[in-house]
């Protein structure tokens, strides 16, 4: 309802100045660099809280990371500061047109005392992407995995000890321009946060039910359902809820008059067929856009493909329906289901509401499938430092 | 990437205390009251710009209006405090996962000095559906408009003198929740903010050439496009700067293979076809659940219904494509087209580039078409209380 001669002017403006100016840009953006980090020690160190108390996502460390952007200069010079507010005037664009995107990992203690963190480079690429799409500054992920890990030092006594604990990092950007007109961020913050959390299962896994879901669309082709963006994550809960009153704990999104399965809840989903000829399929949605590039998910496919024998097991990135795992379910061929993330790892299906029937889906190993409880273990091996794969733990120091 | 048991505790534990509570909630949870209002005038009264100096969004009013909402208690005391920053958390859910929505109105200064806004009534309507949406909470609309009212009189000095001059306001809805948690937010703000601002033509039209675009999606059936949410505009800065790139203003977007057109930026469109039996059609989008409900959109129907001879004119809610518009302007049965919107009320459209073409929309009027400057006028007289219909529009007292 506004689409004002102010925007178009400001857009108009921003542009002008960028092309004028991209040589005195190219002079005059700092980039991000992390050799510039000042550390402000906190005064009042919090009380922290014993292992069983944690919760996700309430209660944070110390300090936070944060690092300012202008248009004229670029990234300005990294602090660690004791955690505090943010002061947003109530015309700050974050707060009215959602530019606003983050990222999710941990950090984990392994059994020599070092905090390591899994895969960020995978988060840091991502999360470039996620900037790139709603015009919010990109950055060299390698200078933001340096800071985090000096934040991780400087709060590394809140990174819980335990198997199944961990620190987790959120890194998040959002556009701090104070003004109505939209158009592209001219001012931008880039800010880590950490809170301490316990397992996903601290007795065994616990298998959700699902809803499959039409009437509610996550995301579509030519959409931003593949980026990490706030805007993808407010729609959704009311169809959660609605959900939930019908007893189901999640909704398994669908796509289309076909039915494809893209993702469930806030995870990438995989199942697993058993085919005819004896081979087993183990399948997940490809990325063709309305799929979030999961780092888990990714992992999954990466080490089933490594350690899975390839004459048995087939691993699948394609577009599949609600029918094909119904007709699977009824004749017997469905092995398993899970979704993938980073909270969980892998967190086991057990039915699926859909079209007035319940689809069983089997769980082999008691709470879950065989397979789902050998992905998480590859993965927890990694990410504690038992087992070394390739460069995807990273010992922060 | 997360979709932790937290969450859906979190999530979990709400339905339970909404279900267990849902008698205690009807006896504890406020309603929005404006009776309670309670004013802090400022101490520091600002300079006020001259009205050559106004640019839209960027300077404010003394005061601001702010309502808290907790799900323990529903609606707090309205406050009109001084304008100031909002501090929050930088784990408060508005920055992570949009829970966020706005409204977009105006304040006109009539010839006898009484400030007067245009349809609120309608922006309270759709405030309310947005909140239900993205599960913030809604509220009674005329309270809120009484507080619009109060607020627009502690500020009247703001409203600037002279037509195409007025105060444009910004009602705006914002979950601040402290945690990571994916879940139903328990607590939210809702405040007011105003900006004095010029018109948005000081010297006539300029009409904007669009770039018709498919390659981005706005909005999806299923989705939340019709819908004033934050999540709605970030992503579309990156196409309109795409457009911008290629020499055009704006896009038109289009949607599905056959090309439906359906909004032009953040507006509402609106075609003129002559046909051959010499009526002409005033043609809109239908309100299918991709386009935004425009109060514009929805004045510009009925006042054409109303005015326009019925025997010469067809107003329609109904598909059409950009392949209808191109042949009815390679016939020369293109009559004009405009977008509609609170800022411009109406925005002359000159060009539309194509699949490789350029579609020219005659401007019969000079800078517009002959209805658009009409439709423009019979707004603006309303607004600005010249001329009475309905009860469009209301005197702040």
């Amino acid at each position: 309802m506004f689409f004002t001669k102010n925007s178009i002017r400001s857009t108009g403006q921003l542009l002008l100045r960028k092309s004028f100016s991209s040589s005195i840009i190219a002079r005059a953006q700092a980039p991000l660099d992390a050799s510039k980090l000042i550390i402000n020690q906190t005064t009042t160190p919090k009380q922290k809280l014993p292992n069983e108390k944690l919760v996700f996502g309430k209660t944070f460390t110390d300090h936070m990371l944060e690092i300012e952007w202008t248009q004229e200069n670029g990234w300005g010079t990294p602090v660690i500061n004791p955690y505090h507010k943010l002061q947003l005037d109530p015309s700050t664009i974050v707060l009215h047109y959602a530019f606003e995107l983050f990222e999710g990992m941990k950090a984990y203690r392994d059994s020599q005392g070092n905090i390591r963190t899994f895969r960020g480079d995978k988060n840091m690429i991502r999360m470039n992407k996620s900037a790139d799409r709603i015009c919010l500054p990109t950055f060299d992920g390698e200078e933001l995995q340096k800071l985090i890990d000096k934040f991780l030092i400087v709060d590394k006594s809140f990174v819980p000890e335990g198997n199944g604990y961990s620190l987790y990092l959120r890194p998040t950007l959002i556009g701090t321009t104070e003004s109505l007109g939209v158009s592209t961020p001219d001012r931008a913050l880039l800010y880590v946060i950490a809170s301490p959390v316990g397992p996903y299962y601290s007795s065994g896994f616990k298998p959700v039910s699902l809803e499959a879901t039409d009437y509610a669309v996550r995301a579509w082709p030519g959409g931003v359902g593949d980026k990490k963006l706030g805007a993808n994550y407010a729609p959704c809960v009311k169809p959660q809820l609605q959900a939930a009153e019908r007893g189901y704990h999640q909704n398994l999104w669908l796509f289309g008059e076909e039915g494809y399965i893209t993702e469930v809840g806030t995870m990438n989903v995989f199942f697993v067929f058993q085919h005819e000829d004896g081979k087993k399929e183990l399948i997940t949605a490809p990325l063709d856009g309305t799929i979030l590039e999961g780092v888990t998910r990714d992992s999954v496919l990466e080490l089933a493909r490594e350690k899975l024998p390839a004459n048995e097991w087939i691993i699948s990135e394609r577009k599949y329906t609600i029918s094909d795992v119904a007709e699977k379910a009824a004749k017997g061929q469905l092995v398993e289901a899970f979704g993938s993330g980073t909270a969980a790892v892998v967190s086991p299906i057990k039915s699926i509401g859909w079209n007035g029937q319940e689809i069983e889906v089997p769980l082999a190993a008691g709470n879950s499938g065989e397979l789902t409880k050998q992905v998480a273990e590859w993965i927890r091996k990694i990410q504690y430092g038992e087992e070394q794969y390739k460069d995807w733990s990273r010992v922060a120091q």
